[in-house]
């Protein structure tokens, strides 16, 4: 068994020594940079502790793993071409660097790299199995982002429609990229499907937590800026239940700092926080979160795997609920 | 063995029955409309012609047609996108109905969907081998609508850099349409590869033809406005080689009209096309597309196939040479 830190090595060894010999240099230098961003590589990660709870080596399923990053990789390409966000891992987005067709050009490509990469399965019967499960969840991370953009001109989404766009959104593709890890490790279906579960839950509390320390978060440790949910009243998990549990008072106030047009950007996270600490929503997303955790220790709980080998799967889990809270 | 129409129908019939019951709607709604705008089925229907060379019944290989088909109607999407074209078989394109996040977006969705079809091969080998040139085919389009934007902004395109570009961004497609349908069918790899070529050298030939009717052409069958390429100073093998071949002078009349800024459309067309007739540029162009016409044809001579059965996919170069030259 390898420890996070080799598996880390290995994904980022194989994505350093990548063939990106191909021609035109104009569609392949931006997929070339994006995938040399870095960032933590969760989801290769995953694949190859899940595969590793069955199978010791992991250098025959690197290709596997890495379709996934490309894959995960694109979505962002795309996801901030559609947002218009400027900046990735604190370097400009493809379409800054480059231009918009660039960005939808490359990031098409990508995808069909992150196919010939699980094309790379030798085994025919996991190679279908493997590629419907891709498939699948390619086509729900397009309806979890579709969904996404939708709710940001809605004003009626319902906590359960939340729950369900972020776990096409981000859950299936840590679940899929546990169950093809564990699949290709020869687990049985019913042994994939918990390790599925294990990722819906994990990416539920985990976008969740986002939620919660675009809030309740300590900017030193967040990386991101405090409050950026706020200002653009996003729909998260915290506002739709504040709406939904605050008094009269409090809900005609946090309505107006939604409406107001001009405002001190401070001033309104602030008198927003204020209010979901009074309305109770900082206890009720943390308990939330702490159950999303629970359930998904149950999966892992519920593999018929020696328990030490499961050790890294929970340090996983510990580390990302420790993020900061 | 099928007519062309009856195949065409086959093909029609499957994409207006499938089913577009995933939601969110507003991701594949405009999936659907672009399907149903129609066309010419020509990938779709050259497989299903290279299947029926060896195989009689079609019906089990149509969703992979119909996958070819999804694959090009997203890369015309795309690359409407891109090219910021505002309409596509006289309807209006998916970001003028929708917007430009829903093209991007839905496009991504129709190339999951190809993928999708492609893996309903049921022959774990074949489907290893038809994904892997799929695959390959899509990269290879890809860098061609890449090179395609980069020439426009370069003016040292070379007749062979221009061939190569047509080759990816037009051939591939309809070759690799022959060589799986061949390889569905139980062709020998050498059968197989004998249609790829075929597809190759029809795809070269009905796009300079294109070329050429943009000049030369019939409006009233054309379909589109003639002289668009040299409005634009599209280069095209016919203004390469008029480049290449123009005395001093006619060149230096020719690199005028290029650099003209304001000029009366109808008088550059006119201009163009009566140097483009003193170059010889008429003929050359009209040879050329005939001499790829006839290497076509030996690639069919040389299959190992009842001449009878080749006959459809004579006629349908038939059709293509006699579109209006």
């Amino acid at each position: 068994m390898f420890t996070t830190k080799e598996l880390l090595e290995k994904v980022n060894r194989y994505i350093a020594d990548w063939d990106y010999s191909r021609e035109p240099k104009g569609l392949y230098e931006p997929i070339r940079y994006v995938l040399s961003l870095g960032g933590k590589r969760i989801r290769p990660v995953l694949m190859l502790m899940a595969y590793n709870l069955y199978k010791e080596e992991v250098d025959s399923v690197l290709p596997v793993a890495v379709g996934l990053e490309t894959y995960h990789n694109y979505t962002l390409l795309h996801d901030d071409l559609m947002d218009k966000a400027d900046m990735r891992r604190n370097k400009p987005t493809v379409h800054k660097v480059w231009n918009e067709n660039t960005a939808i050009l490359s990031g098409d490509t990508m995808l069909v790299l992150a196919y010939q990469q699980m094309c790379r399965i030798d085994n025919p019967v996991l190679l279908k199995k493997v590629l419907d499960i891709f498939t699948e969840m390619a086509l729900e991370i397009g309806e979890g982002q579709q969904y996404d953009m939708e709710f940001e001109t809605r004003d009626d989404v319902t906590e359960e429609e939340y729950i369900e766009m972020i776990r096409l959104k981000t859950s299936v593709l840590l679940a899929s990229a546990l169950k093809i890890g564990a699949l290709l490790g020869g687990a049985s279906d019913k042994e994939a499907c918990l390790l599925y579960d294990y990722g819906v839950q994990v990416g539920l509390a985990f976008q969740l937590q986002d939620d919660y320390l675009d809030v309740y978060g300590d900017p030193a440790v967040f990386g991101k800026k405090i409050g950026g949910d706020i200002l653009c009243n996003k729909k998260t998990y915290m506002l739709i239940n504040a709406l939904l549990l605050a008094d009269d008072r409090q809900r005609a106030e946090l309505k107006r700092w939604i409406d107001a047009r001009e405002y001190e950007p401070q001033e309104k996270i602030q008198a927003v926080t204020a209010l979901y600490d009074q309305i109770g929503i900082r206890e009720l997303c943390d308990k939330k979160i702490t159950a999303y955790f629970e359930k998904a220790g149950e999966c892992l709980n519920a593999l018929e795997v020696d328990d030490c080998r499961k050790q890294m799967l929970r340090e996983f889990i510990g580390s990302l609920i420790h993020r900061n809270v």
